[in-house]
């Protein structure tokens, strides 16, 4: 299956997904072992300090990273995720997450996250492993959406 | 103040927030050291493997250890977490999170995080550090709710 | 072939190592599932505040851990790990390391570790992940030590 | 005091201290926010698999990026560290460690630790995150080396 197709079914399914529509979550860019895709800071994602969520943020993280590990063309399922809280997500219009493979195997991925603000300032940085299932993503699409 | 009245303006804080609303998220149990709460499993939270997204794991946990660590009577920031994922979150009608500390220092609170099924499964296990803010619960009833 | 063989290889492989002859690991206690191990308070391994270094007591926790998930018989690459720093290593004469399985699963072995002092305050507390290689421990007895 | 001091003092310390030696660890680089370091691949630190420890690839990032913070001007303590274990540590004269500030507070700094090869493959990445003591790092040059 060509990486167009897989990257077709990734986007429908995060676009029927009810949570990624809750978080107002936008992937910008897809291919393997890089995603881009950011969050809008909106009342339903702040916490009474102001700023968005350690969960939102680490959710974008997830999502986006998670996607750029199913370019594989595998399915995934996250092992583990660490994000360390820089500077508080607040006076922007959004928060962008940039997730870079540092290593792609037969059965594990790892990537680094990087979450932005508007101006570029680094706001959380951490790293997620995944585990990749033995399901294609190409043979998922009729049964999984 | 007293502790009561501490947990008092926490869960009114919890009550009033958005995304605790989103999540569908009720605190249990809150004490110094330790708290309880609770996500239930519903399609806005699920992914499309049909467990409940990593993200929502994780903000439950960081929500749960985040109000124990402000039962010091400061508000609290999350300097970093880390969950490692175990089994899918699936099959249960709640997902529970315990949050008890493992150390409460000056400056530092760490927690560690246990999230289990209906049925008391180890779901997700991980741990989380908190940075106390100069600004008390008591202090801040008026200004942030 | 049996836990007690296993255990017998992992033993000696333990004794011949270097490093953990350096840090003068013992391992007091190994099974499926569980280990429990110790380094002595020494200067070789303390740092210029005058407590054990870091990177000991996380080697400690690593070691404790992978033997404990080599137990499974099968021999293990660590995938991650995580210490949180709680309070000084110092004024005790060991430092000791429980590891037990948070979930042994057919590629997966999940750990959490307590790192304690003398008296059984909790120094340490962390969560170490390992993938099961494909070779058995009974396999390699001749070949790797 | 002077940075070139500061410098001086954290270099000195490194050299008297036991278990960098043992390491055969050697600092290459130190400014604040910034260092570079490495270790030789020796039997001394190396597992039964033949590759180098984790535990110490771990507390090279961990000392590495430990003086980077302290080129604050104050000593520091580590909070937790993540390290992630990307590919075996061998076939290598030395294995290399970058440490980065990706925050510099006033009480908190995080590094993130990228660990190369000789042919610079990412052998493993993680971040740590460190308290900034008190105790300023001109003051203890007398009572502490």
């Amino acid at each position: 299956m060509s990486k167009d197709h897989t990257e077709q079914i990734l986007r429908k399914r995060m676009e029927e997904n009810r949570y990624v529509q809750l978080l107002g979550l936008e992937l910008l860019e897809l291919r393997e072992g890089y995603a881009r895709g950011r969050i809008p800071y909106k009342k339903e994602l702040v916490n009474p300090y102001g700023s968005v969520h350690g969960g939102c943020l680490y959710s974008l993280a997830d999502i986006v990273a998670g996607n750029a590990a199913c370019m594989s063309g595998y399915y995934v399922t996250t092992v583990s995720g660490t994000l360390n809280y820089l500077r508080p997500a607040a006076g922007t219009e959004y928060v962008t997450c940039e997730a870079a493979a540092l290593h792609l195997g037969s059965h594990l991925a790892v990537f680094e996250v990087k979450l932005t603000d508007d101006k570029g300032n680094l706001l959380d940085s951490g790293e997620f492993s995944f585990f990749l299932l033995n399901q294609k993503v190409c043979n998922s699409s009729a049964s999984m959406n």
